[in-house]
């Protein structure tokens, strides 16, 4: 039987999504506790393999399992092998040929950037702290820019390995919001593309803080994207403020 | 100078507010920065003083120092001698008469449960988590009893040393939500009064709790109110739910 499961976890103590060696990861715990059920050694393909301090609200994997346990059976028999911190939110059956990372047709991250002079102790693992007050306005008008069918290579990880760097940037919003919890100015920046380089939406959430921050120019930006240079200002916004919300399939 | 500052706390590592001995609380490590900057001891006076566990998105707090550094200087350096998660938002000049306890005219607090058979890694440290699902509309049904002028002897610690139990609860909403970050139904007990007896908040979630269980009848509440002999079905909710949301002037 093949399955869908639903993930959420606080990526403050993994080394991000793939399974590596003897270093704790989301793949790595959940592997093994399926493993449990299954007897034996079992495959789990994520839909994005999410970096080390990166949270998930609804990563999606699929796994298939020999002994056909119900979904629920699954469910809770993984939440009580793994640390609190990741939980299977959902298991459901899946068509046999189902795989989680082939067959999503997009993702969206959300960035979370906290805007006060004080860090708020509530965003302190889910949101990066900046004390200059940022111009939303000037990262809204920077943001169609990262909108639309592009090379990304100025806005990824230098050594991307991916074949192309070519990606379809479907949507990317910046939205500034009272932080009940905070008492405070959240700011978060929501990208939705068919995928991710590495580092994309951290280097698009740097080169929107420098915009905020008066230090990039719009024209700037749009020679980054068109040339594939990466300016000086742009900075790879740090991991704990990114969360994967959603797997479009 | 007189200063009133503006607080938040994520309670989880403190031993509650009031300072006492070795331990770590809000208000001696408050305390202790403020000393730096008057170099010498400080009083200060907490509006709530809330127990371990406890989080805080505003607590008040005031504080008189010789040397009348500015309010921002005076949150900077607070902020730059205390834990992370521990923050001074704000810090303005007070008439030289006021005393965060003394004149506060009442405060809200907010018992967060979080009702989903999985637990969310994004609200462990601050909601209640209860798998059972929750009749919402029976605690909503119970929620004008906790409401008026009453003994709340049946609803506090037992050895609340107060010269008087009677307290007015103006307001107490249940409200459910949904948690975008937890994915879940979240569901909040909001409660206003002009004052709260030790374990007070906590034993009203507890109560309503057990009535959203099906386990407490509105009835045996009613009479627990009157009375103020506690049914065995009310617990005291765990800590870490709960939150001083405001302190009212």
């Amino acid at each position: 039987m093949n399955y869908r499961l639903t993930i959420q976890y606080d990526g403050t103590e993994f080394h991000g999504w793939q399974a590596q060696g003897e270093r704790r990861t989301v793949q790595g715990e959940l592997a093994r506790a399926l493993a449990l059920i299954e007897g034996g050694e079992v495959v789990l393909h994520g839909a994005g393999r999410t970096d080390a301090g990166v949270h998930a609200e609804a990563q999606v994997a699929s796994v298939r399992l020999g002994r056909a346990p119900a979904p629920a059976k699954v469910r809770d028999a993984v939440n009580g092998n793994t640390g609190r911190d990741v939980r299977v939110v959902e298991v459901s059956e899946a068509p046999a040929g189902f795989h989680a990372r082939f067959d999503a047709k997009g993702k969206t991250y959300c960035y979370r950037v906290f805007n006060e002079r004080f860090a708020s102790p509530f965003w302190l693992r889910y949101a990066h702290h900046e004390a200059r007050r940022l111009d939303v306005g000037a990262m809204r008008r920077a943001a169609p820019l990262f909108v639309g069918r592009h090379d990304w290579t100025a806005f990824s990880a230098a050594q991307a390995e991916a074949r192309t760097r070519v990606r379809e940037v479907t949507r990317l919003d910046v939205l500034e919001r009272d932080s009940r919890r905070g008492r405070g100015r959240l700011i978060e920046i929501r990208v939705s593309a068919e995928g991710f380089l590495r580092y994309m939406v951290r280097s698009m959430a740097g080169a929107l803080l420098a915009a905020g921050r008066g230090e990039l120019a719009e024209d700037d930006l749009r020679r980054a994207v068109r040339t594939g240079e990466r300016p000086r200002a742009v900075t790879t916004a740090p991991a704990h403020g990114l969360t994967l919300e959603e797997v479009h399939y």
